[in-house]
């Protein structure tokens, strides 16, 4: 075997440098001429099996991006879990050369998303097709982050406990009117007006998902409490009690938070409570670059810091932020195993080339969760001197419905009466 | 009535400016003549009485450190409940001249406290006495936000709900070994230990704190278990499995976030969690000049984002956040109610200027939280990549143990086994 481009020697010393470039983490790397390189086999995670010379070359230029490429084109291949072996790869600081750290000044570069650019990003996503999300996805179609009450809730129970969870800590009542920005396949909504009474207005701009979410509501006999508007975030106009964004703030690029925030203060009244839930980071750092081209264009995971960025400007107040970061890793897990017991039908519906990218993307998220190099924040908030919010978290958890503070006090906690004084 | 030094119409002019220059609030100004300007009586939550022309101009030319400082001279005061005139005061916005809202580029103006300068900054608020503040402090003498898990429960029994709940986040196990920095007179340290069998060493730079919290451990039977250190966080050694710090960065300078954080990398086990609970803002704005100069030297509550720059760069995810806003207030109010009701008893134990100040003080607190010019965050966190965190939050309401993700999860979630997938 081999090829006659690279003497076999040179290609070892390539695949050695990449290897210890990338932290020596623990997996081994074989080339086409059956060479291997890397950990000893038995705290082997996988093989990263290099098919080429070609293949070598172009991983050494680029790994950050070629990995990716490499694998949706078959020219490299992984032997073992592919989530475990990219999980062993996070694992470990790359040296200089796979730039997985990217340097802090990299993180104020303009992830801008313009107006008409962001039909473009959500749709390269989306439209993919609904059969072929619903090959992967749990019944209700819910593409974010599920909560497990216990870890062996299965996924559809996990994401109704999801809806219900972010619906408690908003502490919606019969008759509250929601706006909700970046709605998916509608399933959030229409759980929202089936079980707590409330009307939604909710926006997205993918279109697929915009039609397939407005026939459930016909279906499901909510149109009339459930409108499901094809657009803009930033179109947003009105008054309302709740705003609610699950999973669509990953798309809004930094420079557009200060906007996100005026819009958020435009249509919440002023005793209003609102929740973001989206994939963040514990320190600031570009998407990995593989990500940002191939799978979610101009996307970008913030630090909570960061998200400050859209609520203080504002005045808004935190008033609940939790991390399910270790919810998404069990999310990401059931969805790439029923992505891979689905791999026929998935190739037959897209072709080979997009299953192999999705399934690359699915197993790189399960270990980025795996590997917390991503986390997931939910963040409450409300006006800074808003009353009228929960007094305790406690109904999160007891389904009891929950003691509003301005109710609770009768807005005169300091005569004492109230406040049980000894 | 009247003294020479200003002609009447000219004071009335003054004090109508003066009015006016904080925001028209619903309050009334009452002169030295009789005469009065501002809120008509019926909206008016209280009327302040200045005494003197020259207590008038003090006022008019820097009232945000004067109002202070001329109500412990007794140069002016207040008829109506204190901490109701002052909301009334914060819910304005001020106009030029009464700079309640510093500008932006203020913030970044170094709060810093050098290390020898920290021992007198934490001296001065509390070594006016244990006595002091044994006089309208809960019994277990806990000088940090209360807990409510009902709006009626005492503050006893908030303060003492307070260390449970924070207890619970952290997940304390018994042979936990717990460092706590700022420790006050030593009651959550004592908690800890006698309610959930921990090992702690807290310290404090309060040495009368220090002394109290010593013998308050030896009389109770926990001294083996609970180790008092004089000395200052920045100190701190050794390896714990929590760090906790309740009421202490309200007194550490921005300047020493990033100091801070690499004193808690240093000190936490891996798979350690901690816990830093602080008097906060919702958006970044320094601390009345009144209180920093007369109450809290160089005291700065920081914004959410403001306190990541703690945990961002040594890569720690926050875990949990909760805003008690609301906790503090009832928390103030009852020390204000206290306070007031042993007005003579406090008079005659720190004299009657110290009385004034902290008077003032307790209901510039109360009203501060009332009108949300303050907020209280607790934030757990842990490291980024550590799995030994609960996996819900459900037993911080519950009461039952937590659910440890990496104990739940068998370190082997991917291979659906115990991920009850169908």
């Amino acid at each position: 075997m081999g090829r006659s481009i690279l003497p076999t020697g040179f290609a070892q010393g390539i695949a050695n440098t990449l290897y210890r470039a990338a932290g020596s983490p623990d997996l081994r790397i074989r080339l086409w001429t059956g060479d291997e390189v890397g950990a000893p086999p038995s705290t082997s995670a996988g093989t990263l099996v290099i098919r080429s010379p070609l293949a070598l070359v172009r991983l050494a230029i680029d790994p950050e991006l070629e990995l990716g490429d490499l694998f949706v084109q078959e020219q490299i291949d992984v032997e073992g879990a592919l989530d475990e072996f990219l999980a062993a790869l996070l694992r470990r600081e790359p040296k200089v050369g796979v730039s997985h750290w990217i340097p802090d000044s990299w993180r104020e570069l303009a992830l801008s998303t313009g107006r008409s650019k962001a039909h473009q990003n959500a749709s390269h996503h989306y439209d993919v097709g609904n059969d072929f999300y619903a090959c992967w996805l749990d019944e209700g179609m819910t593409y974010t982050c599920a909560y497990f009450p216990r870890p062996d809730a299965t996924l559809e129970e996990a994401q109704f406990a999801k809806m219900d969870h972010v619906c408690r800590k908003l502490g919606l009542r019969p008759g509250d009117e929601v706006v909700e920005a970046g709605c998916g396949w509608g399933g959030f909504a229409l759980h929202m007006a089936r079980h707590y009474g409330v009307r939604v207005r909710a926006c997205n701009v993918a279109e697929e998902q915009v039609a397939y979410a407005r026939e459930r509501a016909e279906k499901e006999g909510l149109a009339d409490r459930v409108e499901f508007v094809h657009d803009d975030y930033r179109n947003l106009h009105g008054k309302y009690d709740v705003f609610a964004s699950v999973g669509m703030l990953e798309h809004v690029g930094m420079d557009h938070y200060e906007e996100l925030g005026s819009v958020i203060d435009r249509c919440l009244r002023p005793n209003g409570r609102g929740l973001l839930h989206t994939i963040g980071r514990s320190r600031p750092q570009l998407l990995n670059r593989w990500m940002r081209k191939r799978v979610f264009p101009n996307a970008h995971p913030p630090t909570l810091g960061e998200m400050m960025r859209i609520l203080e400007p504002r005045n808004f107040a935190v008033l609940d932020a939790e991390n399910l970061r270790i919810h998404y890793r069990l999310t990401a897990s059931h969805w790439l195993r029923r992505f891979e017991r689905e791999a026929d039908r998935i190739e037959a519906l897209v072709g080979r080339e997009l299953a192999r990218t999705w399934r690359f993307y699915l197993a790189g998220t399960t270990a980025s969760f795996e590997t917390a190099t991503v986390q997931l924040f939910q963040v409450l908030f409300s006006r800074a001197g808003n009353d009228h919010i929960p007094l305790t978290r406690e109904h999160q958890y007891s389904g009891d419905a929950p003691i509003f503070a301005d109710e609770a006090l009768d807005g005169a906690p300091r005569d004492g009466g109230s406040l049980g004084e000894r």
